[in-house]
């Protein structure tokens, strides 16, 4: 009884920080990862005017994801490994505090599939708090910097890492874990914000026990309805024990409805990417899920993708707005997977209302089925169909997908998803991999090319580009415009009140377009390569918009791990990226720099 | 016969080059070592106005020092150690080419006293020249990048590194060699251009055969007149074989003058630090040197420290102007020595002009007697007179000198010298030390602290700056105008036609300020503290300034090369600059980041 007012409370903040575009307090600036500031000092007449106000090196390099949070007068940034904390102040631009944790780089770097990447910081209760590379989750007195408490959420020694942002939600701190490519089973994990322990967590496979499932309550699509999963409906997918290192992590954004008091993310690849080891639907991973934030029930659950056979993890960002769709208002869920399919569903009941290709060119499937929720896959593509150590030629999309971890931005202005996406090909060949704790998992080889056909018609076209930024009626499922990137779009963009949306691209660029028709309006090269999301915020009145630059993840994994030999030989290195990106070491190389922009005085 | 035409060309080519202020061709824009630029676009009324351009991260971290050369389309940017060029199209801001030398880093790095820092590249016929820290000189093609010859130029299990950008000369490659806390004994080289042979090679000590002194044709200073400086002048001033270890390093800049063919640069301080091991005058460390650009042999040499007890390394850049000082038109060459004081001579015959301190809270001489060009020590503040393992307190400057590598500049419109200054005094406590080759060779203790006095008068104010940025009358010895910055400004300034003198701050805010009255008129932060030397160039007509960020040196060593304990015991660390230098970690942090400004379009 003493608890529920300060829970109440604590939540309240947060979603009044989140409400006053002042602030950027979360990493979609708001519980629904929309993206969208209201700010508009901005806008497509003067955006032409914008100029770097200051720019802070975080004295670290390789890739740097995720942006700076922005609380009242301070900004807090962080870094990829060593994971940094710089809680800077916004008047002077210096360091209040900084935070560099322990980590043991040996033990940790080395299992990180994608680079050494952290998304981000969340705030809340007055707190910091840090997920940490090798899966200490850690709060911060968000004024001194000072350690209240850390947690460990996982064993690095089992492959177990994380890279992206908890979300806080009431009185608990939400995280989840990497390793899809070391075996490891994922799970959801809600922390006490005060004091660390543990409160819930729920696995994305396993035993109903473990995943948090109820038979009769937890619903999902089927047969054209939503109807209850029934019991076992994980492990029944998976051959006797295999769930038990099936992957399914959970290293994507996490979203929250505060009214429907659920928690939204998606979960990653099963594993091995080898498809004929592990027969099944392997649920559930792929999917979508929507939790009780109090207790980590799962009220319904979603699979994208049954039966992955490209590495289409399911994890991408989950954004809540409500949409008529079909003449119907609804509280929809909008999600774009790496699959090539962008879903909308109705996020209170789980019902599936679209399910569209953002990119034509992807091949994988020719359509979702409306009514049991599943794509249809087409032979040729199947890795499973053709079996292992063949090669499987000219999958669209790549392993990475049409999009991968860089959110989308929504304005409620235009109606549209700006959807930073990747435009890619692959040759994917499983091979037999057998499982040792710790070690990679992977089972296929794979290269990528680009997909050399048009978004909006998925007609070849000779093009070489491995970008686009696309703009996406999630109502219809139909693209609006579409700009060609020479590179994928790895960074999150943001949308404002300003009619711009801004994004950042792998060479370096900070762009900014107009809402409505994509034109460029705007570009600066920032002094490395883009991965990082596009945050703004204001200060005194001014509207600021800020960046971290810093190549790397996995589409940079060639220049941030030093990959690439510069020869063939080494095209299939950075599972499968170095080949296909080589050319991006002509444009940038490594660095960590925050820049902050702002209209001149 | 054949030769003769082509030397002439080279030599001609690059001249003209500096001539055409589109480029910058050199370290000091020219051979005079001005650091002038006639460019105007960006004058004292709209430089408010500038703004980043663009911006390229270079990849490594630690110290920047230098800045990049600018040779018609291209920008040819290099890093600190592991030395790696780029070449940068202007046009695309994409690499054309890059290079990074092989180097053993567990060598080469313990062995460089002051980071890791490189000061940048030479230019000349079609190839860039890169002088890597582990001594090894390299000449690549410009436009490929491919290595067109190395030399080795020293040793560095011996101590002998490499940190100072060569300098081109008709047929030759000059270069030098840094090690003075290592017992290198110091010399200038002279490479051919087309094949890297040893051309000649001059020490700063021992036999007249090694410093090629001609006892009865080279001159120095004495008893009020030029005269020639008699047989072994060098040996003669130290016991025994000491000048075998005996410093004298090279690691400054160098300047040339066409007309009387003559190379001018300064010596570095004696090995070791403790005076009370080396009795003598030590020549010829801590001087200024002449040298016949063919033949090495040396046309005069001055002595500004003669038996240093403080590091005052003479080594900071010669300027070569022709002014009228008192009512005579000289050839001079002026030199803001680390000692403090300001040096004016004709650069034709070694005169002594004025010398004059630029600094007037520099105590350890009263002043330079102008008869014996000796200056007058002041009992209290000689570390040798107070002894072995006495804590001298209060010399003033600090042994990083009153001015370091930063270079100044000079403008023909106010005929004002812009002087980059540290503002420090120390304690100095010698000891006993005995040499191992490749092992330091300090004996010395010592810590810094703020001068707290005023650089106009020297009188005690309570000031807490480490800076000063002060423009100097080099025909008269007078202080025009003298700004306090927080900081050490540990930058290369740059003054241009239209007004304006530019340099960075360790925080690192490139700043302009007015050249007449040195009111600031811009600041922009860029992402690291500035050690590097500001450029400007033009490109299809427009007028850009650039600068590399990224913080190190001796000033940075304790964020560069993490010795900060964060406590008091690690004050003397990093040769006395983590103390005076710790709250500099809370403006900035390690980076590497080329930042290209212009005024919008
Ligand atoms: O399965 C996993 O656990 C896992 C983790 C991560 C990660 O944590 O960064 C990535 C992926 N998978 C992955 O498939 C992927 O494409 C990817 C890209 C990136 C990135 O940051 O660029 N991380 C990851
Ligand atoms: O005696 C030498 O050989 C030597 C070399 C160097 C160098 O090469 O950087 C420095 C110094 N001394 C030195 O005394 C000094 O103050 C200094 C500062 C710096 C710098 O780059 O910040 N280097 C050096």
């Amino acid at each position: 009884i003493l608890a529920a007012p300060a829970i109440a409370t604590a939540n309240s903040d947060l979603e009044k920080l989140s409400q006053n575009p002042a602030n950027w307090s979360m990493w979609g600036g708001n519980y629904a990862g929309t993206r969208y500031s209201e700010l508009d000092q901005i806008n497509t007449s003067n955006v032409k005017n914008l100029q770097p106000a200051w720019s802070f090196s975080t004295g670290v390099l390789r890739g740097h994801e995720g942006g700076p949070l922005v609380i009242n007068d301070t900004l807090y940034v962080h870094t990829p490994f060593p994971n940094t904390v710089y809680a800077i102040d916004q008047k002077t631009q210096s360091i209040i505090w900084e935070y560099t944790p322990t980590q043991d780089a040996d033990v940790t770097v080395p299992v990180m599939c994608c680079d050494t990447v952290n998304r981000g910081l969340a705030y809340g209760d007055g707190k910091i708090f840090l997920q940490q590379s090798d899966t200490v989750l850690t709060a911060l007195d968000a004024k001194t910097g000072k350690r209240v408490w850390s947690v460990q959420n996982g064993d690095p020694k089992l492959g177990m890492t994380n890279t992206q942002s908890p979300l806080v939600v009431k009185d608990k701190v939400i995280t989840g874990i990497s390793g899809g490519e070391f075996g490891v089973r994922g799970f959801l994990a809600a922390y006490d914000i005060k004091t660390g322990q543990l409160a819930w967590k729920g696995y994305s496979m396993g035993p109903d026990s473990d995943t948090l499932i109820d038979p009769s309550k937890t619903t999902t699509w089927k047969d054209g309805k939503v109807a209850p999963v029934g019991p076992n409906s994980s492990t029944s997918t998976w051959e006797g024990d295999q769930w038990k290192i099936g992957g399914g992590t959970t290293w994507g954004w996490y979203s929250y409805d505060p009214k429907l008091n659920l928690v939204y993310y998606g979960s990653g690849n099963p594993s091995t990417w080898n498809p004929v080891q592990r027969p099944g639907d392997n649920k559930w991973s792929m999917s979508l899920w929507a939790r009780d934030a109090d207790t980590g029930a799962v009220k319904w659950v979603y699979q994208m993708t049954p039966h992955d056979e490209w590495d289409y993890d399911g994890i991408n960002e989950t954004v809540l707005v409500d949409q008529e769709v079909k003449g119907k208002l609804h509280k929809t869920i909008v999600h774009f997977d790496r699959n090539g399919f962008g879903y909308t569903l109705d996020r209170e009941t789980g019902e599936l209302l679209v399910a569209e290709k953002f990119d034509k060119s992807v091949n994988w499937a020719t359509h979702v089925d409306m009514n049991t929720g599943r794509p249809q896959v087409v032979s040729k593509y199947s890795t499973e169909q053709n079996g292992e150590d063949v090669n499987t030629q000219g999958v669209c999309p790549a392993a990475l997908g049409s999009k991968n971890q860089q959110p989308v931005s929504y304005s409620p202005q235009t109606g549209l998803f700006y959807i930073s996406g990747n435009h890619l090909c692959m040759d994917y060949e499983p091979f037999e991999v057998s499982y040792t704790a710790g070690q990679p998992y992977v089972g296929a080889t794979l290269t990528m090319q680009p997909a050399g056909a048009d978004v909006l018609t998925g007609q070849p076209d000779g093009s070489t580009n491995l970008g686009q930024f696309t703009a996406y009626d999630a109502k219809t499922g139909k693209i609006a415009w579409s700009n060609k990137e020479p590179f994928s779009v790895w960074s999150g963009s943001v949308a404002t009140a300003g009619g711009v949306v801004f994004y950042g691209t792998l060479e370096g660029y900070l762009k900014a377009v107009d809402a409505k028709t994509g034109q460029e309006l705007y570009k600066f090269k920032t002094p490395s390569g883009i991965i990082g999301n596009v945050n703004t915020w204001s200060y005194n009145g001014k509207q600021y918009v800020g960046v971290l630059s810093g190549i790397g993840g996995w589409a940079g994994i060639g220049i941030a791990a030093g990959l690439d030999s510069g020869k063939e030989d080494s095209n299939s290195e950075g599972l499968g990226a170095v080949g296909a990106y080589r050319s991006l070491s002509s444009f940038t190389k490594l660095g960590g720099t925050l820049t902050v922009f702002a209209l001149p005085n």
